[in-house]
């Protein structure tokens, strides 16, 4: 409607003012005379500019997040802006078809501009590692060194800050353990469940044993299989349970990630359903970006042949597979167990779960 | 957890016959010996089985919006089908490159095998236009022929009967006009806004009478701006308007939506602002999917240059103008005003659309 | 092999300083405190930078086509380049995903902030379009406008020092009429293609007067038809054909690029047909962005009912129809005859095309 | 031109019956009743069909490659098919996309119908992976067993008849083998070559001995580097040479290889280049596929924390390391030198990879 602005800008602005395009397009300073260094610097400039994205939509997040109380209302703001990094994100991805137009002999002959550089040196990128949940003592070393070698004092101080602060995985992890209705009244969804998941191995065991056409090797290893199952399944459930120290979160937030996964139908769940599936979009797109910038470099510098020597390729493949920060979001599915097996929900726990305007019977228009 | 299923399955069924490979894999048949057909045949193929897949989840939308009142609970349901559909209409779109890696010489070799076959005749397509909510009469002709014209009889029966039974547009708009809080006890959404509007409208045309600095011609234009805006807003908002018949959606279908994208923060709105961005998202993945196949119409086939002849191009580009279904979602963003000028909810409204957990308050953990 | 440069860098440049980080992560200067408009300034600038990159690109393409000869040698590096181009609008095209995170009432919290600017005033844009090729009198104008309109004086010289120079269609209109073998020695391109598909009309009408089957009306459409075909090939073949000025080649050139089309399998060939192609894709990507751009300006700023007044929408679709440059490349579809049809190219014109290691043969290991 | 068919149609053919649809579109057959299974089985169909695309495009290529002397009017045909077979494993990377839309809860409702079912036993996969290259013995096995364990006997025949008939890579390398320029006359590359990085190695050596201001360690380090390159060098140049095996193809192969990435511009290496990157492109996208599939598989099935036991993601990221076809294309990157340290190719090699037509200049309009 209403073009008309409550306030007009002061002045009137054009576009190149605007965007400080005078600075922004003046800012590729490519060192050789390679033609393909200029492709070089920018797409890592708007790499850089993406990363001040996330982190900008990073922090909306983690304010919200980092609240005594997060209001049902600011739900959906958290979700757009996961939304945004993980479109964000997709691009980066896609991002690399156009490093990929260039090949290694032409990368040769400007890659000696900038030995000791490295996109290793991007303060922005470890910030977002950090502030999304990655520990010190998890990354892979480079060379036998930590990516701090390589940064000069300051920029050490400044991401030390950083690690001190809560990161989002934190943040999540005292926001579920807050989520109401995994115990709540009478009902103790922790004890329901474990019934449910045992109350199923049980009948499975009796099912096995009362197999007649079974041969006897066959059974005892599914047996055997099915109290691996129950076991696994207590490190996390039982009331004396001691997580194994691979497990970011603690116990009872993955209890309530679960119930979530689980329930997530219930109206005052499906928002935070979708902010459990946002995190693991953007943990799978980190994962995926590191993966194919492993092959990117890979083709651009090469691979020894034989055994020896780790390359830059091996290491970002290395860190593709252990730089995961909401992996146990992942390792829950082995926890879920049919729908037709979960304990259903007391009635009055189902009706707290829905909005207020509809009496007691949680349906809407 | 349960890998183990309740009931196994009857017999063991390997992947081969659980995807009717031999049925499948010998359904391309090239008329021609042209290298390329084989493609062409593959392709359209892959889009026939998109298409069953996107009407299936359309069956599941659709039957879920067919209810007398639709559940909270299934909200996330009917978000998660129309997901899957943008997700394949997204597919749908980038899979046309893979038709563009053929020349139109190379296509030479073999269209003249269906001289009168073509895309106009897949059915599913048809359906898929109808069920949306493509009216008949909206419909573009094709060398001033229906594309009926080019259907058996029992196809073209088919299609009527499908254009008897209510669209999902049909099913949003009682839905939407089934929404509570845009009229509930004292508060009128309709008549609040409308206010709101009208005084912003007010204000702004003081402010310009009152600029001495603004030449005489300037501000009336800018007071003829003015009043065309409140014209406009009155088409849909006075209590006696008659909306333009360009409007597919009701009036109050049209407040209703409305009213969802300027409170979608409240709890009990964030789901319906979702569907209402799918539809969007949908309506713009199928104008963009027939854009990139005019393109792709206008390289194999070629374009008459000059005037005169409407070419498969020409048709092509004018239905991703017109072939628009839920275009009012669209249209409705010329009349939303800044969030600062928004008339804000009487609390009794905000409590109803919040969780009953939370007392009053309105407020999660 | 040799990660040593021959001469090493005078000084050790970090990451942060190679890219210029402190200058290009301290140009985001949004106006509002509007949260979206960091995202909106970000895509902007990416925008921005990816333009530069084509530019420069095209800059090398320009300087190597602007030659009086182009060397064979070169057509890679052309090819090269222009697949980055392709590339990059690719990542532009998806590039809209991010946008369109954003909502219209979000958009509606800074989007007074610019009143005056816009996209349109974007210099390297404009800058590009006019080195590919687009004329200034075949421009789309705003509001009646044409957008130099918004542009400040030395801008809108700077545009006309590029408008006079030689654009690449012109340069390719050069190249392909310097095509050898269109006419070389004995064989006569023109004359040969011409009378090949002047002898199918002949027999097609023929073949349909004959048919007995065939209703009178049916028979005279179709050799009015066939009549039509034969008119409409001698505006471009006809030795006194004055081609119709829609099209932007010379009829020299437009010969050359069929040639080269039908003949691409040839050696001497096989690079200019991928530089055709590659010009179409441009074209084509080029279309894909404006028109998605205009899909995006409808869902941020709506869209007018009904008939009347023009909308930076329609603007949008108007110049994706409209402002295509290479699209004789396109049209040209409409001449190509099937394989089996076309003139044998006699042994000596096929030796001349290939390389010289391979005898006469044309055959290579 | 000619829309008209030399030889039409016996008969007219629809839509529908041209492609099948009756029997496509009854060939999903989901077991269960859950929702999701029909999205599970067409994404599966629509991969077989793309693997079935795949395999018809490498029939056509390894026809070419297969002859005893390839032609180089052939080339721009294997592109096209390479390209053609680029572009659709993008698509298949793509389309997890739609996978993705489906929740692990949702995935259990009816993941217990393929008990021993799996994307293992597609006969077309593994018949892309062998005639691609994939030998026998350097698979991983999934669970200590071959995945011919899964299959029936009659599926393990016509595999074993498919790995006895030579790959791509087999094809690949007897071309090379054959390239002329390598040993011509009196230019032989393998020497040139091997002098021009030894004597840059050698002055190397000497500049870090003359460095004054470099300390002994340092210095040591430096040069054991430089003996070490030399030495990896030797491994394929060496005339003695006795390549590790982890190599893939011949020495000789590997020398044409390198030689033609480094001349790529000469106009008879330029579609030979093409055709080595159009492989490197398969080989990288379809480690991509197998990753994202990892990640997938990862989510839908959750990870083992801790210690222990492989899964099928670990299998799967597994299979992205390993089973690599065309790695020896990548690795050859560590052997490029700097374009100003390349052996200039004598005049008369130069002039045989040039077009006839030229006379002996090699430059063309």
């Amino acid at each position: 409607m209403a073009k008309k602005p409550s306030k007009p800008a002061a002045r009137d602005i054009d576009y190149k003012t605007y965007l400080q395009l005078p600075v922004l397009l003046d800012a590729q300073k490519p060192i050789s005379t390679a033609h393909d260094e200029m492709m070089f610097v920018v797409v890592h400039q708007t790499y850089e500019l993406w990363f001040k994205l996330i982190l900008f939509e990073l922090d909306r997040v983690q304010q919200i997040m980092n609240g005594k109380v997060v209001r049902d209302a600011d739900l959906r703001t958290v979700s757009a802006s996961l939304g945004r990094i993980v479109a964000t994100l997709k691009l980066l991805v896609g991002q690399l078809d156009i490093m990929e137009t260039m090949t290694p002999l032409d990368f040769l002959d400007f890659r000696h501009v900038f030995r000791s550089a490295s996109g290793f040196q991007s303060m922005q990128f470890r910030e977002l590692e950090i502030r999304l949940g990655l520990r010190h003592d998890d990354r892979i070393g480079y060379d036998g060194k930590s990516f701090e070698n390589y940064l000069p004092e300051d920029d050490r101080k400044r991401l030390h800050k950083i690690m001190a602060a809560p990161s989002l995985l934190d943040q999540l992890d005292k926001w579920l353990v807050r989520t109401p209705f995994v115990e709540t009244g009478s009902f103790n969804f922790r004890a329901a469940y474990r019934k449910a998941v045992m109350d199923m191995i049980a009948q499975d065991s009796a099912a096995v044993k009362a197999n007649r056409k079974m041969p006897a090797q066959a059974k005892e290893m599914e047996l055997r299989k099915l109290q691996g199952m129950a076991a696994q399944f207590d490190t996390l459930f039982a009331p004396t349970a001691v997580p194994d120290s691979a497990w970011r979160l603690s116990q009872r937030a993955l209890q309530a990630a679960l119930f979530i996964k689980l329930y997530r139908d219930q109206p005052a769940l499906q928002a935070p359903f979708r902010i459990l599936s946002d995190l693991m979009d953007i943990d799978e797109l980190m994962a995926l970006w590191r993966y194919r910038h492993a092959l990117m470099a890979q083709r651009m510098l090469g691979a020894k042949m034989g055994s020896g020597g780790s390359t830059g390729h091996d290491y970002l493949v290395a860190t593709a597979a252990k730089h995961r920060i909401f992996r146990d979001l992942f390792a829950l599915s082995t926890f879920l167990i049919p729908r037709s097996r979960l304990p259903k929900l007391p009635r009055a726990v189902e009706e707290k779960m829905h909005f207020r305007y509809w009496g007691k019977k949680g349906d809407a228009a």
